[in-house]
């Protein structure tokens, strides 16, 4: 058996969510939720937990490393776990393991489409869900963390693209957020440039390398390019055309002749130019959405459009990405099935919130407290709690038996609770009840009228608040 | 790589939710939390995953076997795994593994008490999370499921067995349950009952049979009594008690005669009673208490009042349970903290509320769908979306280019979206759009007026549908 002070700790990069934290991480969510229910998206659920088949070569090979991989039920193990046996042999690996935490909410969906073709196609759902990485422990970084996924199986439109592109402006707007652009490029143009350039023998190293650009410039991927033995009549043909500047009407115009060669330039070029009119179409201001030649996105599985949210001001980087990944759901339906959605980080966004005071105050909490005056009065004052919670009040009384009133005020503003009511001998004599408002003034009315009077003392509470 | 068809499972025993199920369950957790709000208890939330030897020891050697066990990041398996190596020795049980998914949310919440001492005591929380069990399959039994846990931390007195006594009654009859009754036992009581029987020796196997009392009779109880070898001295006396009909206040008196001398059972009485007293005041409906001194309950860690909803009409079992526990949270702390709550199994709540009809229809789905009339009229078809969603409705678009109106009419069909709005070339020229109800008739209103219009519409056929 392990000491006490052993058991005082949460696994590492997990967290627990105290009341105040929790309800700022419900807003949010619930925020993000409606966005995503004003765009017609239905919410799913899947398992925590998936099949290791299902998840192994999603991540490559090192990727792997990042699951949480669960103990197949009834394994030799578990004599050694009882102390039956001190060792044993393990001899195939699927002998241990036979699933594992899902590690983000794209390949479950994936599964969840294959698994569900009676439901109507496009299929767009939404998918607020944690999930689970043995990364290594960083600050901002948790191996536990909750995703707010949007996608849609089944569309190769740009209406859906251009769809998903609106949402994730919507929701950055509709938290708050007011300088950031949200970067769109394509992989197929990308392609065209490589191609055009005569790079394709390099594809891999400059997309690698021109994905940095933003952070190093265009001195720093020339270097990296060279570095990587990319000749330099590549590299310069390349970094020319990344590098311009202009409206993305500009620089697709001057691309459809650059590229139009190409094998999947035109095509990127044309999905682009539709992409960027039915967002203006959607409304999606101009000022949030940026062409973004040099957006390559890590994952392999991104075939078409790829975007993510940078916020300017403050600076404190990407928030949101996602793209159109054409090839993974017919790893699992067996044929193909286009599809493109976006991620919401949410732990980076809160923790935004949090630095720049973005986040109103948690609600939720208790309204009313009822001070249990005395053991003769207790009853009275529980029959009132009752009479509150009926009128739909959040109300609670202390539950350690009463020593005077003062203990109970002190709990009520430790618990930041606004109202208090007491309902003493003589209040109940007169059949009434005494309301008052933290330090406040106190005010005796009819018990009947106390929930009503309650709801007027707390909405002009928060009025004052927010002056 | 495996085929597809092996892609195409979930872990056995968990299982994915689709949009209207999901919806489902989320209507039923809101009024669960908002009755759990409305008594002043704050939401938490803990890590999926515990540290094992935070969970080692809290059910039981066999309980263990229950436990998803999570492999230890970078063991010897992982060269197995990526079949570096053919087979590994493991010596140690903590060599692999060094957590697991919690089974309750009792467990973690007296870790986070005991991590948490900045917050106010009592300390009144609730949680509503899944749980993971490796139980072997059976109808209606799942290895992750949800649990609403409702506790409090640090009160000794019956005011908070009462108040969780009370939410458990308000929620049942809140979700619509009208036949049901909460038993209330209580732990000193019986142990005062076998004292007074003269059956301590046999303390843990009287126990056991008088629990199953309900399930076969008194005669069924005296027969496994005698086959645990109880005297048949000990067992008439514990059955003459426990079979007793009567009211709370009657059966109590009697027994305050009866258990006089024993050494927990008159503060066992003396609570039950103040219980009893407490949830009268609270408005709890007598018919729906009931005290059952042959109610034990399974876990080892009940020290005061139990407590039990049975359904009786349907007669679908227990639909919740809990108790106080005292010597939980002493585990963690290192010092004793009172505690007491409740468990509500969502599961076997959302089962029986949809086998009997219980259930309203999931709302949240799309409002209206804005058909596109043509290519050249597409983009004001977007306009007119992003129009409606400003005005909180929530508004699609189909996201397969269209060919005409009929597959866009049988999609709002198939997803049940109610309204559907068109703007063909007559109404953009005419500043209006047509909306048509399902299969009603069609409207034409002017294009300023459309989210008003609509929301009436809406309204009407919410009217039309609860008559």
């Amino acid at each position: 058996m392990s000491k006490t002070g052993d058991l005082l700790r949460t696994p590492r990069g997990m967290r627990d969510f105290a009341p105040d934290e929790k309800r700022r991480r419900d807003w949010v969510i619930d925020r993000i939720r409606r966005v995503f229910e004003r765009y017609g998206y239905e919410p799913i659920e899947t398992p925590s937990v998936e099949l290791f088949d299902v998840l192994r070569g999603k991540l490559g090979e090192e990727g792997e490393q990042l699951l949480f991989k669960i103990l197949r039920r009834g394994t030799a193990l578990d004599d050694l776990r009882l102390g039956k046996v001190t060792s044993v042999t393990v001899g195939a690996f699927e002998e241990v393991v036979d699933s594992a935490l899902r590690f983000d909410l794209t390949v479950p969906f994936a599964r969840f489409v294959a698994m569900h073709p009676q439901l109507p196609r496009p299929f767009k759902r939404y998918q607020i869900q944690p999930v689970w990485r043995a990364e290594r422990q960083q600050r901002g970084r948790y191996r536990e963390f909750y995703q707010c996924d949007v996608d849609v199986a089944g569309s190769a439109s740009m209406l859906a693209d251009a769809e998903i592109v609106a949402i994730v402006v919507e929701t950055l707007l509709d938290l708050g957020f007011k300088e950031f652009v949200t970067h769109v490029g394509h992989r197929k143009v990308i392609d065209g440039l490589v191609e055009a350039a005569g790079g394709q023998a390099h594809y891999q190293d400059i997309c690698c390398a021109i994905d940095k650009f933003d952070k190093i410039g265009p001195d720093g991927v020339r270097a990296e390019l060279d570095q990587r033995g990319i000749p330099a009549a590549i590299a310069n043909e390349v970094l020319e055309r990344v590098g311009r500047e202009g409206s993305s009407a500009e620089l697709l115009a001057a691309l459809a002749v650059d590229l139009a060669a190409t094998r999947h330039g035109p095509q990127g070029i044309a999905e682009l130019r539709e992409l960027f009119e039915i967002a203006r179409a959607l409304g999606v201001p101009d000022r949030h959405l940026r062409l973004d030649l040099r957006l390559v996105r890590g994952l392999d599985y991104y075939t078409g459009p790829v975007y993510e949210s940078i916020v300017t001001t403050p600076a404190i980087g990407s928030l949101t990405g996602g793209g159109r990944y054409d090839d993974l759901l017919g790893k699992f339906i067996g044929q193909p099935m286009p599809a493109v959605g976006t991620s919401i980080g949410l732990e980076r966004i809160i923790e935004v919130m949090k630095e720049f005071s973005m986040l109103p105050a948690p609600t939720g909490g208790t309204e009313i407290l009822v001070a249990i005056f005395d053991d003769a009065t207790r009853n009275e004052a529980l029959a009132l709690a009752a009479e509150l919670r009926r009128a739909d009040l959040r109300c609670e009384v202390v539950l350690k038996p009463p020593k005077g009133l003062r203990p109970q005020i002190n709990y009520a503003c430790t618990k930041g609770i606004p109202l208090i009511a007491v309902l003493g001998p003589d209040e109940i004599s007169a059949g009434q009840v005494a309301l008052r408002a933290g330090a406040g003034q106190q005010l005796k009315v009819e018990r009947a009228a106390a929930a009503t009077e309650a709801k007027r003392m707390l909405a002009e509470l928060r009025g004052a608040a927010t002056v």
